[in-house]
This record gives C-alpha cells, sequence and structure tokens, in this order.
C-alpha cells in the first residue's frame, strides 16, 4: 500500500522500548502491530468513543479481519515515532483504519498498514450494520476524506 | 488471501498460551504473526538452512518487507494449531512465504498469511539476489509449486 | 532462592523462538515469566483442574501476589527447555509454585522462580480460604513435599 | 519489599496499552517487568550513560541477575502509572534498582521491583568491578540514598 499522508488528521507519539528490539538491532516486525493498534485506540478515545475498539456498543462487538503492513525502514531502540491514524472507509458491516508510521524527528518513513474490522451483533456474532453513532464520530471528524456509504 | 492448503508439504505444531489470550477470551491479534514466523523457522531448520531467517548466509541477511493476514476465526486458550508453511515463489532479490493456521483437532480454519522477504547485501544493505543455495533447497524440498525465477 | 530439583514432578517441554530473544541474542528475562506460567497451567491441568489458574473456582478467582527470579545462565535461540513445577505449600488464603528452567540436553539450570497466589472471592475480592479440591489435588500428587495448611 | 518512596528521585510515565491487558482486563503479571525495565533505561539515559543497560561500557556488559516483584494492585487498560526507579545499592560486581508503579492520579500503589545486575567483561563474561563512571554517575544523582561499596 502507499497511503496518502496528507489525508491523516490524528498522531500518536511513542519511543521504541528495549524489550521492542529483536537480536537485529531493530524493532521486531509483529511490534508494529501493536504500535498500530495504540494509534487506532486513541483515535476512537479521542473521537469520544469510549471504550476499547471491540466494545464500541454494548450489544455489538468489532474485530479485525485483516491486516496489511508494509515495512519501509527498520525502527531502532529508543527512536520517537509518530503513528498517523485515520479511517478511510466505512461500509455495511465493516471498516477500515489507515496507518502510517514515521520517524518525528526527519520523517523517515517506518511502516504502513490497512486494517480491516467487522461489526458483529454482540449476542448472535453475526455481522451487522456498523453503527449510527460510530458514523456520525467518523464523518464530523474525518470529513470528505472517509468514505462513508451509507445503504447496505 | 485465499491459500491453496494443498500445496503445503510442512506444518508445525503449538498449543496457545495463556498470555497470548487477550481480554476478549481470544488470540490478540498480533501473536498470529509470531506463530508464523515460528512456522517459517522450523521450515527453514528442517530445509537444513542452519540459522536465523535474518541471516541465512554469513555475507547476506533477509528483511520481512511485507505481512498480509487474514483472520478467519478466532484461537482460543489452551487449542492446538497447525501452522502450515511454504515458500510459494522466488524472485530475484525477494521471495515469498505463504502460511496456513488450522485448529488440530477440527482443522478450523483460524488465519491466512502471505508475506514477502528481501535479500539484502550484508555490508551495503542493498536488495541483491536470493543465495543459490536456498534457491536450490527450496526447490528440492517444494517441486513444482515454489515458482522459481531463475534469470533476474 | 536455591530450590531442591529432586522435589518436582511436573515438567513441561518447550522450545526458545525467534521473537523471544532480544538484541543480547538472549532470552529476554520478562519471558522466562511466561516459560514459567506454561509450567504452571500444564501443572493444573494435568491435576484435573480444568480451567485457567485465575478461574480455578466458578465462585473464586485467584491473583499472582510475588515472583521472584534467580537468572543463572541465559538460554538461546531454539534451545529446549524443561520447566520443572510444583505447588510448594498451600496456607489458608494463599499458596506458592516453584520453577526450575534447564536445558534439556544438558541440564544447565537456567533460572528458578517462586510465585505466591491468593485466593480471591469471586465477588467481593476479599482473600478467601484455598479451595478444598485444590488442597485435595495438590496433596494427592505431591504427596509429603507439599506443605498443606489445614487450619487458618 | 516495602520500598520507601521517599528515597526515589526518577519517575517515568506511561499508559497501559490495550495489548498488555490479559483476559481478567487487567495487566498481564509479566508486562510490570517490562515497565520496570523502561523505567531503568530512562533513568540511565538521564544520567547521561549512553546506551542499554547491557553496554553500559565498550568493554563490559550488564545482565539482570535477579528479579523481585510484589503485585499490589491491578493496573487495567487506560490508566496513566509513574514508574519510579532507583540505584539503591553499589557493591563490587553487582548493583541494584529498585522501583515503584503507582497510578498517577490516584498514588495508588500498582507493585514494587528490586532487580539485581552483575557487571561483566566484555570479553571473558567474569565478573568484574562495577565500572567507575557509573559509580560517579550515581553517586551524583542519588547522593547518600545510594550505598555505594567503595572497596570490593
Amino acid at each position: 500500500v502507499n497511503l496518502d499522508r496528507s489525508k491523516f488528521r490524528h498522531s500518536t507519539r511513542l519511543r521504541v522500548r528495549n524489550y521492542e528490539i529483536d537480536w537485529q538491532g531493530i524493532v521486531h516486525n509483529a511490534n508494529y502491530l501493536l504500535y498500530f493498534e495504540t494509534g487506532r485506540i486513541e483515535y476512537l478515545q479521542k473521537l469520544g468513543i469510549k471504550v476499547d475498539i471491540a466494545t464500541i456498543q454494548g450489544d455489538s462487538r468489532v474485530v479485525v479481519a485483516r491486516n496489511e503492513i508494509d515495512y519501509r525502514s527498520p525502527a531502532k531502540f529508543n527512536e520517537e515515532l509518530d503513528v498517523l491514524t485515520r479511517v478511510s472507509y466505512i461500509r455495511n458491516t465493516s471498516f477500515a483504519f489507515e496507518g502510517i508510521i514515521e520517524e518525528t524527528a526527519s520523517k523517515r518513513l517506518i511502516a504502513e498498514n490497512v486494517s480491516v474490522h467487522v461489526w458483529l451483533d454482540g449476542t448472535t456474532g453475526a455481522p451487522r450494520r456498523v453503527g449510527d453513532e460510530f458514523r456520525r464520530l467518523v464523518r464530523t471528524f474525518e470529513g470528505v476524506h472517509a468514505l462513508i456509504q451509507e445503504t447496505g
């Protein structure tokens, strides 16, 4: 994926910790998924969505269906990173986040991520329409950059 | 991705551990990357490639360039899983692994993965031709199922 | 701590994975806690205690109150390890596990652990007497080696 | 252990992340070791010790020999934590860190840690005298609170 940096309006800052480094001296590839998740959760909190991504509404839950990560340049111990996060689309029963990680000082591109999430009924576990409150909050924050499909 | 299970000739068995479970009671999505990596490393060892994936040859190293994961059904605490692993192609300076995780007893499909790896010169860090010994060992093990491009 | 190896009757085998290695090329010190936990959970399952250590009985739960680890010799990538586990004592509202990790082939001592666990009422969260079924199962398995205090 | 909070002069702030929570809804017990490590590394950096704890000087390295953790109150998702860190003593070939984690807003005590570290010769791996530069920097920062044994 080659994400469009100009569309991102939310950023989370973090610092690479010692235990995230593997024996090559760089961040282990699975840890970037954790960084992107940290960005998504801060994003949801900023929009006023109270709880974890898995329990956005009491009667539904959200699961991750897919992850795509392109590793562009390895991050190293103690580097400060910015995790950019946005919702790129909302369809009937699913939506997608995009994420970019860059090194704070140099803006060096570290990794890019697209994750797809599915909205499930809390009782039956079947896919159901992405909640209206979530749609409204994302539309307000993202404006025209989020493609929100209104009819399922 | 929808991988062709019949092409896989290598399998690694593991059991879901307590600390890999998140607060939803299922394996956290980042841990599947660790399971797939465990499968790849056992695969390399089985083929007689002595060391870690990052140091396949003394004068070169291999880095992960891309990961794609589709989550099909969440794995739960204490479930026994089979991680199927194969090299699907070798190009000039890169190659790809495919992985499938299924629950041992029921064959329930848990997750699918495609990862792309780039062969780098150990000194300059520039991409270089995937090593001949690696090509030979994969061709011997995978036969016609691995697409090995001989001219870069 | 210097644990008495002759008192251990349960052993769990595992292999050091790539992502458990830190940039010094040895297992990161926090991962030994995960190995010891893996041993404790297998131990509980072997004794017929169905679920996770935290939900041994429906109306109570168990929490970790203390961990002591002595690191004796670093474990390395791909080494096969045996995690020895036993319950050393049961008091009124708490009990302790001891653990030893040794490298399978050479019996090299890797680490030793004592962990203390407290039995809590599932509703109030207050400490309560360690369950009778748990006491009975441990006494049957450990015999005289577990010090079980019957009156609180 | 019951550490004396008044002796600590260094604090690191962090926030509990989603993936650090286990299926009980609280921070998994092994993650506190990672928090304490994060505190120690920030402490070393603040004192002007450039690199990781394992490579404080080019011709020596430092390994963890022992960890003691008392869990006082579980930390929960999204809580802000302060990790207090200090060097409590330096002996001939070893030294100790103490750590306290408390919840930022309420000062609720989360966990306490004592870790012991051994100074090794980088070539032979044998214990050697803790470096003079390290002794000097700690004495300057901690003053009378660090017990520094000058003769081995």
